[in-house]
């Protein structure tokens, strides 16, 4: 979506705002997945085959890891590997999260600024009846999120504290869009951080949300199963539930234009439109609607 | 010298104890120069053109990190870092450095033990009046040990206790042998820590020492100028007052024949035999002087 923006707006105007709940430790290594996936997008980097990690990435680590028995059923390329390293080290330096996630942003050459959502620990968890409680990466990862799930928790983020810059760039911001991101598990705890829902009650008209569905299907990921089993049901109005209070308008895709009564009874505004961004000019089209919608 | 004596013995009777003292924590890894060494050159894996590291290595990991703009003055091969985060990972989940390092061996199909000194913290540092305090790897692979230093400093060795089963290895032992390593940086750190000297010196008549001297120069590494600059001289006769308390032999290489009455004045039987372990034969042969002799 962020890439999509850039097309519209210079990316020097563009600030996103990013999950850090799936963020890990292992190896000794500080991982984010978020930060890193949208990082490595943004700078052309992204591993397209995949739709995670990085281009022309190699396994030479992991494959010797798992020669020594170590724990490799989560994959870090070399050139993954890098990243992880940097980042451990310049936190172990003293530089923030923040500061670390300027340094990769500049070395890789992207524009847009994005912000931890929090610089504090906060881990999303998930409860299963199947095998307990699971960490993030344990449940999308190792599970391949194929397990039934009747709870999702944000452990710390109560505590927690926004991270510098984003309470400001909520409040300045012209527009806030809320990404097609999975709403209880990317956009959640995000919002569980205090201050941060607070703030765009406060600015739902100007905060525009993209539904993640298209046909009552997510593109990827466990968003529709999740919505079903512990959301408003994995529908444009189910999405339209989980945003009513946070923002004032729903994006929603062409297919599922028949839900638009439900979004607008729901509390919603409803733009229909092409949400699916496989082409630079569709992407370009969502971005023009969410931005002048 | 390991691998010489397991020429001769049985691996399952011989027991290396390790220094830990260049031990370092880079890019939130656990780095453990001297065990990985003695790891990979035991399990035949050593690289023999660098003269360190791993053998087949590829520098990917390193290159992107570099290219980050990352600290990457400390080379760490792609194979070299899956055992690092194999390490850091099990040190997390609770086990003991004892513990990852029989598990390492044991995962190279090394069958001789190795202990380190310590599993306590503990660094070696360097005191120069050109760079000030250097930690080990700052003097050893920044600086290429190529700076003057007046003094050695083993920060944590008072308070370090000697890793299991060290002190019973050495009590038990049918004869010890010190290593041809350096005495100021990489024995000295050893016997820094309490208790170990002490067992030396009750076994001082089953404590063998090779001289890392080959007429007054070190195979390799700043031995010889360390003992010029802090020691008792590069001779067999400073080798030798390194060691007189702790080791009732001291074995030289013919080159440095001359200096056998010198050892003996300084209170060490002295044995001459061929020190350059360049071929098995040779290797052997040390093996046998410093086993039999």
């Amino acid at each position: 979506m962020l890439a999509a923006l850039s097309s519209q707006v210079p990316g020097e105007e563009l600030v996103g705002i990013v999950n850090v709940g799936d963020d890990l430790t292992l190896h000794g290594l500080r991982i984010c997945p978020d930060l890193d996936t949208i990082t490595y997008t943004l700078a052309g980097l992204n591993n397209t085959e995949t739709g995670w990690g990085l281009t022309g990435e190699t396994w030479r680590v992991m494959q010797e890891l798992n020669a020594l028995g170590g724990e490799a059923w989560f994959s870090l390329g070399d050139r993954d590997l890098a990243t992880h390293l940097y980042r451990t080290q310049r936190l172990a330096d003293g530089a923030s999260l923040s500061e670390v996630t300027v340094e990769l942003l500049a070395h890789m050459g992207v524009a847009i600024a994005l912000l931890p959502a929090t610089e504090d620990q906060m881990a999303t968890t998930f409860t299963t009846s199947e095998h307990g409680t699971l960490s993030f990466q344990e449940y999308f990862v190792r599970h391949h999120h194929d397990v039934a799930v009747t709870a999702v928790g944000f452990t710390g983020a109560e505590a927690a504290t926004p991270g510098p810059g984003v309470l400001a760039a909520l409040a300045e911001a012209d527009r806030i869009v809320i990404s097609p991101s999975n709403p209880l598990i990317s956009i959640a705890p995000i919002l569980a951080i205090p201050g941060i829902a607070d703030v765009l009650s406060e600015r739902r008209r100007d905060v525009v949300a993209v539904s993640p569905l298209i046909g009552g299907r997510a593109i990827k990921g466990p968003a529709d199963r999740l919505l079903d089993e512990i959301g408003h049901g994995a529908t444009a109005e189910g999405v339209a539930r989980s945003y009513a209070e946070i923002a004032g308008t729903l994006v929603i895709d062409v297919v599922d234009a028949s839900w638009s009564p439900a979004v607008e009874a729901a509390g919603m505004r409803c733009l229909v439109t092409e949400t699916l961004m496989d082409t630079p000019e569709r992407a370009a089209n969502l971005a023009r609607v969410v931005l002048d919608g």
